[in-house]
């Protein structure tokens, strides 16, 4: 059962899928789970071996914590996305211990660590496979950085103004200032701080629902 | 002549050495360049393919720069070590910039980008490899961001002064504030503000030169 309702989507996913043995796909299809997670759901706590995730629907978001709760999103997870770094046991070189949450509710199908391993132990061509998936991932880390390292407060808050808006196809942005913060790497005074300035400005409109945005035009030249 | 001269030491440093065709090994070879980078040189800027460097000796800088010149160290590589990600031809996964400096006088084994490449096409064993180096440096740069992101810049740089000072063997650290600054992701002005504090506090002894640490067991209760 497990075999037909999960080897369709694996096929699509898995470059490597079939070059693999019937013996291999079996064994990764009878280690698969389909899982539903709740938004607000913590996936996976720092080092352990949670699994290699894909998600069906819904969104994950991958951050960074440190010892006094502060965060950092690092990136999101959409339909079709694969997450590697949440299975530690597969990918030994990676050291460092992220978290993942279900933003909304999410349906994702969750293969076993050690199985995914085991098989990868044996096929060259899914350990180039893992391997790249978590190397473009760090490509999306070193973007997150340069972003929170090198660039004013006013370009960072405009382009995920714009980015929210075209990934949802909405002017209307439903988060608080305090989530803003989270996903730009800033502090919600800071996020307040700048959104009452773009506000000024005409840019945008702040309700205690969220944002709107009223000026594209304007808001597309802060992220240039 | 290019053989004798690079073959003992690729044995040692490639696990996929010995399973490699002749023509393979002798191809890489044949495409490696010793080269000596004086130190200030600039040896990689930015997406060009520099080629796989090897270190042999010296010591060379990685790091990101911002358009405004603002720039930020990931790690550095000492005897041994290896940069894939100046080798973008190699790793098409990776879509950021870094920069590559030679800090001191260095001398180095740069294999031509396209060459190994092509070899490492029908060598799944060198992808692997070259993915899991590349893989290992994505864990190193999430500790400097997260070093960057969450610790309190007095145990940053009580960190980097421990580990400086490890790393040569001396208690004498002879960089500028400036130099510090970017090794650790700040400005001149807060390193030079902590420094001052440090030196009240009897930890350092600050001088034009440089700086001395004085009490080694305090500094180290700091990095803690």
């Amino acid at each position: 059962m497990g075999r037909t309702m999960f080897e369709p989507v694996f096929r699509d996913i898995f470059p490597f899928w079939n070059e693999i043995s019937e013996d291999d796909r079996d064994f990764i299809c009878k280690n698969t789970f389909a899982l539903t997670y709740p938004k607000g759901t913590t996936i996976h706590d720092g080092n352990e071996c949670s699994g290699v995730i894909l998600v069906r629907s819904g969104s994950l978001r991958l951050y960074i914590m440190s010892d006094d709760g502060k965060d950092v999103t690092l990136y999101r997870l959409h339909d079709g996305d694969m997450c590697m770094l949440s299975a530690s046991c597969v990918l030994q070189s990676i050291t460092f211990d992220v978290m993942v949450d279900a933003e909304e509710n999410s349906e994702c199908y969750v293969i076993s660590g050690p199985a995914y391993a085991a098989v990868s132990e044996h096929n060259p061509n899914i350990k180039i496979f893992t391997l790249e998936t978590a190397v473009s991932r760090f490509s999306d880390v070193m973007w997150v950085m340069q972003q929170i390292l090198f660039m004013s407060m006013d370009k960072r808050l405009s382009i995920f103004l714009s980015d929210e808006a075209a990934r949802t196809g909405s002017d209307y942005i439903a988060l608080t200032h305090e989530q803003i913060a989270r996903y730009i790497g800033s502090a919600r005074e800071v996020v307040s701080r700048m959104l009452k300035y773009f506000s000024n400005e005409g840019i945008v409109e702040v309700s205690r629902k969220g944002i709107k945005i009223i000026d594209k035009s304007r808001l597309r030249e802060l992220t240039l």
